[in-house]
C-alpha cells in the first residue's frame, strides 16, 4: 500500500489556518481538503478527476425471492446504463465524472452492447449462497483481478478519485451476509429492505442470510468469506478498492454494497480504509455497522438506497467544493483581513 | 403569498414512480424535486438558476466583546467579497450561482468599491442592543425594503432559487437574541461560539443576549422584535425571504443568521416557510431550535459555522442533482425495464 503523506496533510492544515475565515469554520470541508492533500502528497491537492466504474453481476440467491425486482432487471439496467438513462448516468454527467460499466457476472448475454460496456464476465451470476459457495476460488481471483485492472485503467485515464458503482438484483443479500459474517452480528441486525421488499420478503432475506451463514460455517479468511458469501461485482469492487489503495489513489465509497466490498478489502489489506471516504449513509439497515467498523463517517444522509454509485456521485461536489475552497480562497495577508482579537 | 401548487407536486410524485429506480430509492432527492415542482407550478421543474445576495451590516453589540474578530473585519470581508477571495465567491463560482453583495449597514465607508457591490446603507451599523433598540422603526422598514428590492432584482435577473448570505461581525449575538425572544427559550440554549469565542467570550455573549432581552421587555410583534434585537442585514434578509415567498420563488436557507431572519419572516407572514429548504445544520447551538420551529430538516450537517451563504451553496448541488434526475432519467417504459415483482 502507498504511504499516506502526513507531512502534506500537516502543511494543508497550516494553509487552512491562513484562509479568510475563522479557523475551523468550514467544518468537515477543511478536513476533506487536508485528507486529499495527504492522499496526493501535496499541500494543495490537484482538482478532482473522478471516475465511476460500475460493476454488474447476478446472484443465484435471487431465486429465493429476496428482491422486489426480477433478476432480468440486471440485464435491463445495464442496457439502461449503456443508453444513458439511469440515475448514475445523470449524476455522472452533472458532476463531471467519467463512467464505465463493466459486466463481471451478469446472467444474461450483453454482447450486443459492444463497446458501450466493458465485457469481463467471469460467470453467469453466482450460485445460490443458501446451498453453495457463491463462486469458486478461481472465479473470485478473476473477479478481483477485473476490479484491479479497472482501477489501473481509471488511473491511466487521469482519475485521481475512484468511485465504484454496482448493479445486481438481490445483491443486498450477499452484502448483508458478508457484513454479518465479518462483524459477527446477527442477520436481523444487518438485513434491510433493499429495493423495497415487503415484510414477507424481509423475512425471506433474513432466512436466506442465516442459512447461507450456517452453510458456510466458520468465517475463516476474508478471501474464503468473499468466495462463500459474496458476489462477482462485490469481488470486483473489492479488487478495485484494493488496487486504488495500493496505488495511493483515494476512493469515495457509495452505499451498502460497496461498503460491504470495502469491509472485505480492509480485512484483506488492513489500513486501506485510510484512502476512503464514505459518501453517504444509505437506508439499508446494516450500512451503519459496516461504516462504523471501517471508521468512516458518512458525508450525506439523504435516505437513499439505490446503489449504482449514485450516493457517491451526490457527495462528489462536497469534495470538489473542499478542494476549490482550499485552493482558491484568499489568505488573511493577501486580502488584508484582520485575524482574531487577542 | 403565492399559492404553492399541490397539483404540480402530485404530478411530479407520479412522474418519480415511473423513473428507472425502485420507488423511493432516491430518498430526499425525490421530495426535493417534487417540492420544486410545487414551487414552480409544473411537474417537471426548470433547471435551477440560483442567485446569492449577501447582505452586510455591523452591530453595536460588537463593543461588548462578543466576537473573536474586530468589527473592522466586516469592511475587510466586504472588500474580500468584491475581490472574489472569500468562501462564498469560490462556492458561487463552483456551483454556477450569481453573487451580489449589498451594504445595508456596514459601519465603514465602502464607496471606493464602486459598482463591485450594491450600496444601500441604511445606517453605520446598529445600536448596541444591550442598551438600545438595534434600529428605529423607520430604519427597519428601509432595511426590509432593501431586501425586498434585491429579491425582485434577483428574480428579474432570471433567478428561480434565492439564497441569502450575510456578513457582520457579532451578528450571531442579535440572531441568538431574536431566536431566544421568538421561541421563548433561554439565551444559554441558543448562544453559541460564533466565529470561535472562548469560554469567557461565550459567557459575555450569553450575558449580552440576556441583558438585551431584559431591556427590550415583552416580545410583542415580530416587527418590534426585529427592530429591538435584530440587525440591518438580518432585516434585509427577512425582506428578501418575504418577497421571495410572495413572488412564489423558493429559497435555500443558509445557517444561523439567515435562519433567524427566516424565523422573523415566518412570524410576519405565516406559511412562508413552505417556500424554503434548510441547506445545513450549522455548529451554532440554537440553529437546531430555529430550524425545528420552522419545520425544516437540514440537508447537510458538515460542522460549518461560516455564514456568507456558504452552507447554502454547498447544498445547492443536491437540489441541482434532484432536478437533473427528475428531468433526465429514463422511465421504466422508455428504457424497457421491468417493474416490481407481483
Amino acid at each position: 500500500m502507498s504511504a499516506w503523506d502526513r507531512e502534506a496533510y500537516d502543511k494543508a492544515r497550516a494553509h487552512q489556518q491562513q484562509l479568510t475565515k475563522p479557523p475551523g469554520a468550514l467544518g468537515r470541508l477543511e478536513e476533506l481538503a487536508c485528507w486529499l492533500a495527504g492522499c496526493q502528497g501535496q499541500a494543495i491537492p490537484d482538482r478532482l478527476q473522478a471516475a465511476v466504474t460500475l460493476f454488474a453481476g447476478d446472484h443465484g440467491v435471487a431465486e429465493a425471492g429476496v428482491s422486489a425486482f426480477p433478476q432480468v432487471v440486471t440485464v435491463e439496467m445495464v442496457k439502461n446504463f449503456a443508453a444513458g438513462g439511469a440515475a448514475v448516468n445523470v449524476l455522472a454527467k452533472a458532476h463531471h465524472a467519467r463512467l464505465r460499466v463493466v459486466d463481471v457476472g451478469v446472467a444474461g448475454d450483453l454482447s450486443a452492447l459492444g463497446d458501450a460496456i466493458i465485457h469481463a464476465k467471469v460467470a453467469h451470476g453466482t450460485a445460490n449462497i443458501i446451498d453453495h459457495a457463491a463462486m469458486t476460488t478461481e472465479q473470485m481471483a478473476r473477479a478481483l483481478q477485473v476490479g484491479r485492472s479497472q482501477a489501473d485503467a481509471a488511473i491511466a485515464g487521469g482519475a485521481n478519485l475512484l468511485i465504484a458503482g454496482e448493479m445486481g438484483i438481490a445483491n443486498t443479500t450477499p452484502a448483508a451476509a458478508l457484513i454479518s459474517a465479518l462483524l459477527g452480528v446477527s442477520p436481523e441486525a444487518v438485513v434491510g429492505r433493499g429495493t423495497g421488499v415487503d415484510d414477507q420478503g424481509l423475512r425471506r432475506k433474513i432466512a436466506a442470510v442465516a442459512k447461507a451463514l450456517a452453510r458456510a460455517g466458520e468465517v475463516g479468511t476474508p478471501d474464503r468469506c468473499l468466495a462463500q458469501l459474496g458476489g462477482l461485482e462485490i469481488a470486483a469492487i473489492c479488487g478495485f478498492l484494493l488496487r486504488g489503495a495500493e496505488r495511493g489513489v483515494p476512493a469515495l465509497l457509495d452505499g451498502f454494497i460497496v461498503t460491504a466490498a470495502a469491509l472485505v478489502a480492509e480485512r484483506m489489506a488492513p489500513g486501506s480504509a485510510r484512502w476512503w471516504q464514505a459518501a453517504h449513509r444509505s437506508q439499508e439497515l446494516g450500512h451503519r455497522l459496516a461504516l462504523s467498523a471501517l471508521g468512516l463517517k458518512p458525508l450525506l444522509d439523504m435516505g437513499m438506497r439505490l446503489g449504482e454509485g449514485s450516493g457517491a456521485l451526490l457527495a462528489l461536489p462536497l469534495l470538489q467544493s473542499a478542494v476549490a475552497l482550499h485552493t482558491d480562497m484568499a489568505t488573511f495577508s493577501s486580502a488584508g483581513v484582520s485575524t482574531e482579537v487577542g
